[in-house]
């Protein structure tokens, strides 16, 4: 038996290295066209920004080290050019000599990654424009940025990498500029929670441009460039991140003439062969059926990669014994003190796909109150009506952040329900949670909206602006007079079965409280009292602030833009 | 509708604010004898120790607030002293003015709790030995403390309690020993888990007296006291905590005639309803099947708890509509710098209960280990032959062992499996994990087992001692010289595939490296070459080392206490 693998990443080494494991006697060969294998991809912004230190630490594993442990035949420098599916060979150019030669294989595996897509723009090629995708694009990013201490950098794309740019470049004392395409940072999120997030990142000194379009590039003196954004505004650099997203690297099978599949990537079965039965795909390249929408799409994420890294090897060995069930996509972020996570679908994709659902949103510390050190989290829930199936979560907070994200995506992989979540029996003790942890309250407040015990309405609800229906605050006065929605009127929750009266049977009332906690409670004593169309606010005031603040930032942005 | 509740900690106050919510119009009485309600029964080792140093902190809800928010009759310091199921009235004592009276209920909740056991030794009075349930307890000890700066404290009862006490008192600058009648510390942990966590008592200055049974107190001079171990050591004491351990508080049930349990606690139905249909309970006081076992038992917990409170108020309004799951006493505790926890059975209890199972345990990274800050921790499996079932998790780690504990746990609750495990789609940035979670990689080795790709052994295979088998240590020669098993002969794992000839065909083989991984691929290998029986060190040289010294240790502390 001989196994080719092509790309030495995350998916290719995690096969190469269950092969191995799976089949003492076989002869692999794992050819990686670039210097490096079996890299820290996830770190690379890290030791830009000087958080990871020791450059030898970006490599899990070296070339040297695949071959004395797992006897495998590394070929780093080399090219895989053809693969030649009936003859069952491929072609490889030793990057070094330009040698070419062809390997024969019984199977072979794709993992090609994905690449940074650079759009052709006017000035695209100036030396200060760059893009991360390996080492190499690391060690040039790092030593350019370092010729401008204090410089000025400008990212465009606020998806993950982004961010992390953002946040690295900062780090290392760089006046960070983000411009964004579309209305929000982080496309996975909806927008109140990416709201958070980008008032989060404006506190630590990040400039936003939402709704801003790059058009081109311009040499200033020096090293300098300008970017320019539609409307003709010009925002300086020394240095450009190009982060606007990443496409499928399928040309190579292409070539070979294997299937692709509608969104662009490499056609896989459930048992992570192609087209071709004798080749095998894994990682970015490959596109594969959502289990929330069923619509066909690559996932750009490390976990994934890895562990159809390990389906792929035994399906090899032992002749597709095993399924891979898909991606929900789950991901998670450091934004500077934030950690930010999505896993399974938004409310807004949802919608876009048709897909009937509930939001419910939450907030709640990382553990006990009384216990020193707890943060807030926000936790936004959709699932469907009927079934309680969970569909999506998003969660916005600090410590923490990352076990509750955790829960909710093992739950959603299961195509488990919000009843799951008021039933999860997590580790309780004061430095943890509380006795019941935000999931658990997650899954509260969402069963109280599934069985029509409340109802709720968003920050961007009509009635907020009608002036026919009664806007009822049930904070305190001292929050009332702090701030509150425009015509709203102040009955503080201890206050309301006292005030009832003062409060009309027939509008509709719309309730809302600091986080929602209290509006839920307002909520239950007016339905109990025949008030018959009561809605809490979503989220409560805190999430509403930060929605329209977001959303009238942006739109002035937008105006300014214009007027120039 | 009237309803009665009795008892206003945890589970009391949980299920009297949820009926208030489901039922704005019903009269709710809560009894409570103590002071408070509502309090953080779990932060008061804490706050004894300084950690929490707002005693306001502590109290959760007040009775003032009950009534303002919840408009609930909250009466404290009233003991309700008789029940009378078939008048449906309860009698209660106001502790303040002696008076006591009467009053009706149409439903009535028990959640008397659990109390602290207190066994009749000799000396047992003496002024200096506490019990720690409420807060009274707490201002009790934490006044008596203050006097003994930098003295000594015995705890005796090395569980969950007592640790935190030890960890408290310690912080306090007291120097503090930890008896205990078993062989080790935490028992709901395997022995070799609690040898991790025994040894990072000992770096911490705390004194373990194991196998220790004390027989006695005797006063010394001023306020001291000897707490005598049997064999004759005494130790000094200036406080005594203890904690081995509490009992369902069944006497007011009992007295109503409701039926016991066989472990004592007061019997419900899934629906938390006693055996007088009017009469409901929750929390320690109850007890409730096992899922695992099927063994009633009761689980002195706060989240289960509160949780049932939530189902019990609902099942009392709406009429039974949601069923209690049980509970698989998922718990948590900070030990000093560790995180231990643990969900389901420990692979003891699963031997005595004659459920047949396999072990696996892992060792792993809590973040990405190129990203600064990464720690290690211990993940032990138990599982069910045949359907991979997971039937108990322990974690010991720092960072990040609680969020694994929670995924262990929500997949034991849902009877999954260790295939479940390996799926799960953890969250991953450098920050926060790997590429492949320590919950997959726990996954990925347990499935080994179960598909029989690898066997393993434990710490106490006599093997280790009989002399008739190869010991083989695939580690490094420098790992090697630094410590290793008797008469282990050493093959580093990368010179093994040119090694083979060494190693006999016939003897079993059991391998070891530091923490396991070294040692499966070293196995693999074997496997494949013709060796049938070779077996793996479960946790490696590192889990070997850790149980037989803590094992060594306490014999000889045993043995030192029959020579006194």
């Amino acid at each position: 038996m001989q196994y080719i693998i092509i790309g030495a990443v995350a998916g290719g080494a995690s096969t190469a290295a269950r092969l191995r494991r799976m089949d003492e006697h076989a002869s692999i060969i794992l050819f990686e066209k670039g210097d490096y294998v079996s890299y820290a991809n996830c770190g690379l912004p890290y030791y830009i920004g000087d958080v990871i230190t020791d450059r030898n630490k970006l490599f899990v594993q070296t070339a040297a080290a695949f071959k004395s442990r797992f006897a495998i035949d590394v070929r780093v420098r080399t090219e895989v050019t053809a693969i030649d599916p009936v003859a069952q060979t491929v072609t490889a150019t030793n990057l070094f000599t330009g040698e070419a030669y062809t390997e024969r294989y019984d199977k072979l595996v794709l993992s090609p990654g994905a690449e940074p897509i650079r759009p052709p723009l006017p000035g695209i090629g100036h030396k200060g424009i760059f893009t991360l995708r390996n080492v190499a694009d690391t060690d040039v990013i790092k030593s350019y940025v370092q010729h401008f201490p204090g410089g000025k950098a400008v990212i465009i794309g606020a998806g993950f990498i982004g961010l992390e740019m953002a946040e690295n470049l900062a780090h290392l004392g760089m006046e960070v500029s983000v411009v964004e395409m579309s209305s929000q940072v982080m496309a996975p999120l909806d927008f109140p929670m990416a709201a958070l997030v980008q008032q989060h990142l404006r506190s630590k000194g990040v400039q936003l441009f939402l709704n801003s379009t790059v058009t081109g590039f311009e040499p200033k003196g020096g090293d300098r460039l300008n970017v320019i954004l539609k409307g003709g505004q010009d925002l300086p650099a020394d240095v450009v991140i190009l982060s606007i997203g990443v496409r499928p690297d399928t040309w190579l099978a292409k070539g070979a003439g294997l299937t692709l599949g509608k969104a662009g990537g490499i056609f896989v079965n459930q048992h992570l062969q192609t087209s071709h039965p004798n080749i095998y795909a894994v990682g970015d390249a490959i596109e594969f059926a959502n289990p929330i929408s069923g619509n066909s799409m690559p996932t750009f994420l490390a976990g994934p990669a890895n562990k159809q890294g390990r389906i792929c090897a035994n399906n090899i060995v032992l002749g597709n014994v095993q399924s891979y069930e898909g991606s929900i996509n789950t991901a998670i972020v450091k934004i500077f003190d934030f950690t930010v996570g999505t896993a399974g679908m938004a409310s807004k994709h949802l919608k876009a796909a048709g897909i009937e659902h509930h939001v419910s949103t939450t907030y709640s510390g990382s553990h006990a109150g009384y216990y020193p050190g707890a943060s807030m989290m926000t936790i936004q829930l959709a699932f469907a009506p009927g079934t309680g199936r969970l569909l999506g979560a998003q969660v916005v907070g600090q410590e923490g952040a990352d076990k509750r994200l955790d829960l909710l995506s093992s739950i959603i992989k299961k195509g488990g329900t919000i009843y799951d979540l008021t039933e999860i029996e997590h580790a309780y003790a004061p430095p943890f949670s509380s006795a019941k942890d935000p999931v658990n309250i997650a899954g509260f407040a969402a069963e109280n909206i599934l069985l029509n015990r409340i109802k709720t309405f968003d920050w961007d609800n009509a009635a907020l602006e009608s002036g026919d229906s009664l806007i009822l605050d049930v904070r305190t006065p001292a929050e009332y007079n702090a701030g509150c929605i425009k015509g709203a009127v102040n009955i503080p929750l201890d206050d309301l079965r006292q005030r009832l009266q003062d409060i009309p049977k027939e509008a509709p009332v719309y309730v809302y409280c600091q986080i929602g906690l209290r509006g839920y409670m307002a909520s239950r004593i007016l339905l109990q009292n025949g008030f018959a169309n009561v809605y809490n606010l979503s989220g409560g005031y805190r999430l509403w602030k930060a929605s329209t603040s977001e959303q009238e930032r942006t739109v002035d942005q937008e105006n300014l833009q214009l007027v120039d």
